[in-house]
């Protein structure tokens, strides 16, 4: 059924000058991922250690219900877990035993080095939005996604200097069949953008195709060493994992690409409505995937991932970006470090706004907040989201970018020292006078501050003389010249061509299907 | 000139009465103002001693120049600083020392108990914007703000629960004569609310009035032991001390009410633009102001404040909300604790937006993020600002004061007990079950979490069908709402008598100012 090879594509004869050419590319730059601030500790040890013995009476009593899938079962059993027909129960300490194998800190490469990023420690990761079947921008209005979108949302990603992965499912491309996105959506990954991406997990078969087109242009064996990518496992909250997710699990295990283990629970409806229990169940289901995949293949990367949030339980509606779910993300960031594994938190950009307006950026920035000041290792949902993830919106998703700027700036630090302080200035100017012209302000006038990416506005007059623009108006301008100036990043051009070979020949092989 | 009795007012045979009727009005409930959850430490014990050091070189070799004030200076010299014609140094130390009179906790009190506050320790009083000259809304858009504009301020901040004090000039009455307008602000603090209030500065005679003003409510014998109100005494930065502002924190500390010292540094222009030095030069600047006030009455309740930003040091512009600025509000309150003082940080709801639009929230909520997580005692601006405070917004104010009940909840933290881990949920669920009828989810669905004071959305479609209403939009129909739901507090009608005849004797004394 498959034409192109699948076997470890190794060193050959043009690899040298290959690899010179696909690492040649510098165009995008991205701001430093390294946080030199403290994580906020939210919660004392006596609270932490409540809420990781009952992550053990979970695993214990609830445990992980796996459907379909008699070799993740079989696995668990051969580790010691009990095994009552497609439910697995851990005593105490053993889901958190299977999980230290887990490495603390680990790469995802890129062939472009500038954006090989580490997950884990002190470093931040932050990506784009993911999922939504949505798109909107102001001059067209809120759309169903298409691949042309998609593509839009990767460069984009690839040029905003405070993202640095490309991500997965950024929107959906809803004008390509259902079982044939991944090719595409892999396809631009890989060949518009050189940031470290998502692959498909929807089913096994998109998850072979995902890491068979990464290794096109990365090789196998590489990638056995040099994870590229990642798959975002989600449990089907509460305490069931599907078998086509944990099918996709231990494929991208076995070929050493970062698994990322995802509960979604909106406290009330996939678990109990308190902080505390979200906080903890998460823990558990997390564990549980994050054990699955050390049994796979111990040592492979993984993060601790959550999609957690509240909701209305008087209407039953879904609200983000709220103080109970930011306490939630606050509360993994330190659970995940002492599990000791990279966190990537649930509080992105999130919000229900319908627009990108007030709330929008409300909802969004006090969840950012929670999410980097607590020490969360990668940040999904970073830029662009809307209405709780239906929509991406372009203005948005500049808008976040530029939040998140900011807060990578925030990351940085206070360096307090001589030169910071500056003794000459207060020498140089007497009380009154101002700082305008020191030689200290003059040295350090054009880096000391964050420079927004949003146009300024000028004062009030000027700005009510230009037709009053909204943030988002500002940023609806901002997005678009980033397109235009856009340039394909260098890739070797046979490599491309065998994933766009890989693409249609994929393509030809299976009939359409659209749900 | 003063037909008005200015000697303490003690009790009186109708004293009973009168307090069982000033307290009964329980109308504006305030969310709790105390933080359960720990102040972020954004600095390390080296850094902050190397800025403390660095404050006391600022004190030993720039000095404050307090100027017209020989009472400040003579008061600074019988203490052991060096004066040197209108400037005053301090050997390092001195300052501290002066300083260590002050109370590390006060209360702020009010006639309805339930709005007395405590600064200091693990409280978090909230409050409105300060000194606008414009308002807007969206009905009739930007303009010079009048009485009317204020007393709805003064009205919307008793109403809002989000908010624990009913701040100073809220805008400014411009409609009033500039030196009239602080009666007419003083007495609608007094009548219109009930929550804490601050006096006027811009002159000696104002402050005299307003302490006199508050004193036809008060008594001036129950405020020589419960401060009722509060000072800003704004320092000229960099280290200058109007005589005017001097005599003004004379006056309030003399009559043991809250003085609050606010070095005002926009980086590069009133010092040197680095985080580090604004952070020195802003506790430098504070301490002198504080060891004044201790010099005039030891023990008289004090606040490190602040008011310092950044610029676009290209265009000059300033800027509000930066990641910079955020890091020198997180060091403050670090810097304050350890003097021993409530903090006033200057990063409130501040924006340098021209409309409520997702930059002016976006900008907002990481200055909030920075004052609140931190532990900040006092949040100043903290609903309304636009225009790096040009205008208040009735919009804004608003959705700022949603968003600081979100903020306040998110300080009441995570409890992790029996309860909240809830394992009966599980007993009572199969995995894949929801918990929406569970005992636990019904017990708590009605208060787990914080609700919004904006209406709902709904989802795209109805939005989209109610005229795709912005946040703004919201929050216009909510102040409309509020306004219309005043109801005056309850005060002793020949104590509102007294305060009106004090207003309409003063303003037949003078001329009108116009500047």
């Amino acid at each position: 059924m498959n034409t192109l090879n699948r076997t470890p594509r190794t060193a050959h004869s043009s690899r040298g000058r290959r690899r010179t050419k696909r690492f040649s590319s510098e165009q995008a730059i991205t701001t430093i991922q390294c946080r030199r601030i403290p994580a906020y500790e939210l919660l004392d040890e006596p609270a932490l250690c409540e809420i990781e013995n009952h992550t053990d009476w979970l695993l214990e009593n609830v445990g992980i219900t796996i459907k379909n899938d008699p070799i993740a079962l079989e696995l668990f059993a051969n580790a010691g877990a009990k095994v009552q027909e497609d439910r697995v129960l851990f005593e105490p300490g053993l889901a958190k035993h299977l999980c230290a194998t887990a490495p603390k800190q680990f790469k995802l490469y890129s062939r472009n080095p500038s954006h090989t990023v580490t997950l884990g420690g002190n470093h931040v990761v932050l990506m784009p939005g993911y999922g939504s079947p949505f798109v909107s921008d102001l001059d067209r209005g809120r759309r169903y996604a298409t691949l042309e979108d998609f593509k839009n949302f990767v460069k984009l990603s690839y040029l905003a200097p405070s993202l640095h992965h490309s991500g997965g499912t950024i929107c959906e491309p809803t004008d390509v069949p259902v079982n044939k996105r991944h090719l595409d959506m892999v396809a631009a990954h890989l060949t518009l953008s050189t940031k470290p991406f998502m692959g498909s997990v929807t089913s096994a078969p998109r998850a072979r195709d995902s890491i068979d087109m990464a290794a096109l242009v990365y090789d196998y064996q590489y990638m056995q060493t040099h994870p590229v990518m990642q798959a975002n496992i989600n449990i089907n909250s509460p305490f069931i994992l599907d078998g086509e997710m944990s099918a996709s699990l231990r494929l991208y295990a076995e070929a050493n690409q970062c698994v990322c283990v995802s509960p979604a629970i909106f406290g009330g409806a996939m678990g109990p409505t308190s902080t505390a229990a979200m906080s903890a169940q998460t823990l558990a289901e997390g564990m549980a995937g994050i054990a699955l995949a050390q049994l796979v293949r111990p040592g492979c990367p993984v993060v601790l991932g959550s999609f957690h949030s509240t909701m209305n339980l008087r209407s039953g509606s879904l609200t983000f970006g709220t103080p109970e779910a930011n306490l939630v993300s606050m509360a993994l960031s330190q659970l995940g470090r002492r599990l000791g594994v990279p966190v990537r938190s649930g509080g992105g950009q999130l919000t229900s706004a319908n627009s990108p307006d007030g709330q929008a950026m409300m909802d969004s920035t006090n969840a950012m907040w929670a999410t980097i000041i607590s020490g969360s290792h990668q940040v999904w949902h970073a830029a662009g989201w809307l209405e709780g993830g239906l929509t991406m919106s372009y203005e948005k998703f500049i808008m976040d970018v530029d939040n998140c700027g900011a807060l990578l700036r925030m990351l940085s630090g206070m360096t307090v020292d001589e030169e910071t302080l500056s003794k000459e200035s207060y020498l140089e100017t007497r009380p009154g006078d101002n700082f305008l012209s020191t030689a200290h302000t003059l040295r350090h006038f054009a880096t000391a501050n964050y420079e927004s990416i949003l146009p300024d506005t000028g004062p009030f007059e000027t700005w009510k003389d230009n037709g009053s623009p909204s943030t988002a108006h500002r940023a609806n301008t901002v997005y678009k010249t980033l397109l235009d100036q856009y340039v394909q990043p260098d890739i070797d051009s046979s490599r491309a061509e065998d994933v766009a070979h890989f693409v249609s020949e994929r393509k030809a092989e299976t009939p359409d299907a659209w749900y």
